[in-house]
């Protein structure tokens, strides 16, 4: 059986990974054949992303929240205005940003990053907002580095100067965004010299999980006694997104063996409809798959049109295709009945408490349709960070 | 019986009125015989006002906010600096402000308004944040004027030039000040020119019914058939505070006599405490009461620490005594008994879901140690509306 | 010589119409056959609309501005998307605004309005940003109404409640433009029913003259003796733009014979050339004309670029042709060799101090192309105000 | 002679240490016995603080500023409300800020800082605005940290922990405030630990001067060829003020032996007196001196109320007394007739363009006064930094 997470869908591959994290941010990445209106996405739908922080927020009733809301969109636009995303941030709510309306009615995109912030680390300022860019990549995350305030200063000193200086901002996701640049560079792909078709989807794939290996390490490193004082939470939930205008890698992830990682989901289809006043859903008219959505929680009420990323995988949009491999390090666990907890991510806000049902099943179903090339590719992938 | 609404408690009176609108607004006022540190009011209670702005979205499920947050704070300072408050605004959420957070760590005053909007009318401006203010006098409003579209531009033909020319944003509140200052200078009170020792209580009182009367006047002179169509809502919610920097005026008042006001509570006592992280109460050493507060929802979770303000009454807070009148028109219904619904102020995010029980039977105990002068002035300020 | 000020230069028509106001304000206007990026205007230039905006500052040394800066750019997208325009405001200045910067490096259009504002009503707030939008149409504006205090009142009641209650902020810009789609419906042109190919240039240029002259009229209808006070200043600066997506409309106008309008220039060529770092310069390879520029002041160094709009006349740019029309009311005068005072708008600082020597005599000349059709066209135009 | 530089005047002693720098950053220092309107120093003077922040880009036509503006100001309140100061920023301008303006007509303090920023490191945040603050004290910078981009890993990694996590934004000069921390934690004075009556001034002068040798060092330990690269410019311009509640540290510095530092002037007097509309004056009615100003250029145009403090010196402001000392390191030189040139500070904009003649004069008169027990003082100071 081994393996069975890569998705596969025939021809016109269909394949869109929502990374749910719900309660502290909510993240959305949109891949389609054709442009889509912006609006379409982060304004209209009764549970756009826009809704979802607004209502994230409705169940975090017992905390208020001690740091910085703020919003970013980033989309590629024609390319003869160039190789780098267009990006849109703003430190007041969302809802509230007059210019985010009226731009999202009049832009067009195949390629949108939007992101909602209403989290832990650094203060509220354009700098901290996702998502960030460099060049041609678009880097968001949605979760923590565990034990940041010991892991920061070992980051900080194993990365290159030209990372180490790009930093504008104070969060640990801008942070983990410049240790992938490193990670990158260092692989032999600098992030300043693009190829005309974008990376390889296999290197920028390998960079993120060296990425989630590097974070790894330096919590390992970090010295007895800090490493087990009692009030130090090592675990790290890291559902990162990057992209370079041609490929789409996102991330569910969680540093611990027990816990489940925030929530991430995906949709994918032909044709993104609204059906009735801010209701959407995705139609699929034949077996292709045109459009490809991944969002920390389903965008519609359609719960079938969503399927759930599993913990502690990799997904991959390349042209028409969807894949979605193990992350297969020491918190992995292949059986498919291994039960985690939620309280963790909860605890932070990162879990959607009404998980539509069977969502888990339909990716393994979905899953027995990997064939083998896929496979081995998979295995690849995961040798990579094993190294 | 008749006219049992004015609260007087011994010599050195004690009341407090907090007009509770809850959801989409969140008013607050403190008045102290001391000066009291503004985060002690504003950041600090578990149940702020900063909270109360937080949570009040939470039951806002169904409905995006349109337009902008923003939230303001007014408070008087040394008399040396002048007669006029002090007013911060800010249109990013008050949670996020960190000039808010260091500026209530780091100020004291003895009488503070404190508002959070979210609301109906207006966009996110600094112009259209409350509290409103005019030389010494400073104004909130909980709620809508009805039938805006209309009562506008009579509102706007019925005042003083020097008041239609001081209005800067676009809110029904703003205008509904202007509608005050404009009342206040033509009952021979100019707002330019206060006394010494502020304005007489009677004075602010009758200049704020008439502005309800004026504002129920216009709604009435809208003609048919504009008037009853269907789609239009005559009813007003007005929960109005003003102040001089001397007296405290709020009003509990619906334009029905079928619906209820939005929520309005008062505590008063002899020290504010905070006996445990976060949680405070109103502690009452003496029959004395220094301090008074009002706002759209309790403050504390000590809920016998709060009374409810009764439907379309006005509450006066002057020196060391809290009174409170009928507002005796066309809405009023003298009966105890009388049962109002609240699904008109619920409809607008205004009415507390938690309704403290036994409160409305407090205020009528209270009542009943109404004096005869009291209650004759209590006429006076019906008939100055009537007539 | 009669009627010399209306431009026509042969078949493929050029022409552009600069309304420059220095000093508070800087307007620009860009019609072109083809899409340019948004940067090449707005951020590059060494002396674009950005450091206009700064240099203005420069001359305004004794003054501290008391009101708010801001910014903002209107274009129009692919019409799939809809006949509005896309609007972006900011009220941090336009130099550092990073959202700013970004956008105009990746949007392009073939019609653009920016404008910059230091002024003098309204308080900082993104509704008091320019342009203003309604519908398809456009609007902007560089100087002032005179005696605002008395005309607002007057211009408040003498329009429809549709733009009574469409007003969101406190500027007399947004008034003139409210005062301005009145007077498109009285004409019989409303506002929300553009057709298809936009209203007709006539019909827009009328309900220009026709605001003007409704303003004017307001300020004659100041009562005596408020009108002649010596405090009260009743001269308007009024260079407006207005565009529904297909036409442009520009006026530079005074409303007094002795003082000089605002200063306003345009520039029309075949190409915007960027010919060393920051430096651009219009190119023109044929005698066709697919470019226009209208701004408050040369955007370039190359002064035979730019040609001055002539005081008091009106600049029309439709399809391939631009056209400038006298606007023949009680402040024209028809000597070229009529001498005004720039007394005025400098002390507004709207007038740019490094006049362009020639200019003027450049309009003059240009205007000698004149064709019978297009004068009997300026004369209804004119006909049109005077009746 | 040696060491003429420390003032001192009779008993109450009176100086005033302004650092002027003018162009990209303006800062000013008021220290008193009573305390002042924050208004009269902020925004009434026509020469003031704002005024200057907006003068000072009138002297920079020929470039964009590429960074953000910002505006903060800080203040001590009383005792009773802790020894941290309070602080307000704003990353609008200055003189668009409602809410500086109406916090500076009701807000008094007897020591407040302010700072203005239009410079080079950093984007524009709340998190990058001057004053910055850890618990009861505060710091501004104006200059740069020469070859900060090798610099910067340097003095990371040069940090304690502490210091390094509670760094928030991306600035030089937030970081220079972090290894001054550090400095004072490794002298044996930890800033969370403030004895109740402030740090020693010595130990503040002290540390203050080791910050500026570490700053150095860093610079002489980049290795070659990087440091001797042509396009690095590793001179710094640190003109830094630290206050803990009690004293006030400023230092007007350049690391080099042939250019001027940026400019910086003090006042002191018995009282600050508006005697016309908008122009302010020092005052001294008998010997003490009541008041000290610093200001990186004059707040009056009472040229002779103002002191130039010489480059590369220390200014302390401790109770009644201004001391000036030397800062005896490779880069001072002892001659009063050594002539230094200012177009490097020029170059940055830091370099007042009026100095007011006879002013460094001025200086060395007083200068005369220097008693040996303050020599001996001035000795140990930069012994300290020698060592």
């Amino acid at each position: 059986m081994s393996l069975p997470l890569a998705l596969i869908v025939e021809t016109a591959l269909c394949v869109l990974t929502p990374s749910n994290d719900k309660g502290n941010v909510a993240l959305q990445v949109y891949k389609g054949k054709d442009e889509i209106l912006l609006s379409k996405l982060i304004l209209d739908p009764s549970h756009s992303i826009l809704t979802q922080s607004y209502d994230c927020r409705l169940r975090l009733d017992t905390r208020r929240p001690h740091n910085g809301d703020g919003f970013g969109v980033g989309y590629y636009t024609d390319p003869k205005l160039g190789p780098e995303p267009c990006i849109f941030t703003s430190t007041i709510p969302a809802w509230n940003c007059i210019n985010l309306e009226r731009l999202a009615c009049k832009t067009t995109s195949s390629l949108i990053f939007a992101h909602v912030r209403a989290t832990t680390e650094g203060t509220l300022s354009d700098s901290n907002c996702h998502p960030f860019r460099y060049n041609s990549l678009m880097w968001m995350h949605n979760g923590n580095v565990g034990a940041w305030r010991h892991v920061k200063r070992r980051l900080v000193d194993d990365i290159g100067d030209q990372w180490f200086l790009g930093v504008k901002g104070g969060t640990d996701s801008e942070w983990a965004f410049a240790l992938f640049l490193d990670t990158m560079e260092k692989m032999g792909h600098h992030p300043s010299f693009p190829p005309p078709n974008g990376f390889e989807h296999k290197a920028l794939r390998q960079a993120m999980l060296k990425t989630i290996a590097r974070i790894n390490k330096f919590i390992k490193d970090i010295p007895e006694p800090h490493r087990s004082a009692k009030d130090l939470d090592t675990r790290s939930l890291l559902n990162f997104a990057v992209t370079d205008g041609h490929t789409v890698i996102c991330t569910r992830y969680v540093s611990s063996r027990t816990d489940e990682a925030a929530s991430l989901y995906f949709s994918s289809g032909t044709k993104w409809v609204e059906y009735e006043g801010g209701h959407y859903r995705m139609e699929r008219r034949d077996k292709g798959a045109d459009i490809v959505l991944v969002a920390s929680e389903p965008l519609t009420f359609e719960r079938d049109n969503w399927v759930t990323v599993p913990t502690n995988s990799v997904l991959t949009i390349h042209r028409q295709t969807v894949m979605i491999h193990p992350i297969l390090d020491e918190y992995y666990n292949p059986s498919p009945s291994y039960s985690r907890s939620s309280g963790f991510a909860s605890s932070k806000g990162l879990v959607n408490n009404e998980t539509p049902n069977g969502s888990e099943t339909k990716v393994l179903a979905a899953s027995r349709k990997l064939d083998g090339t896929e496979r081995v590719d998979a295995k690849v992938a995961i040798n990579g960070v094993a190294a």
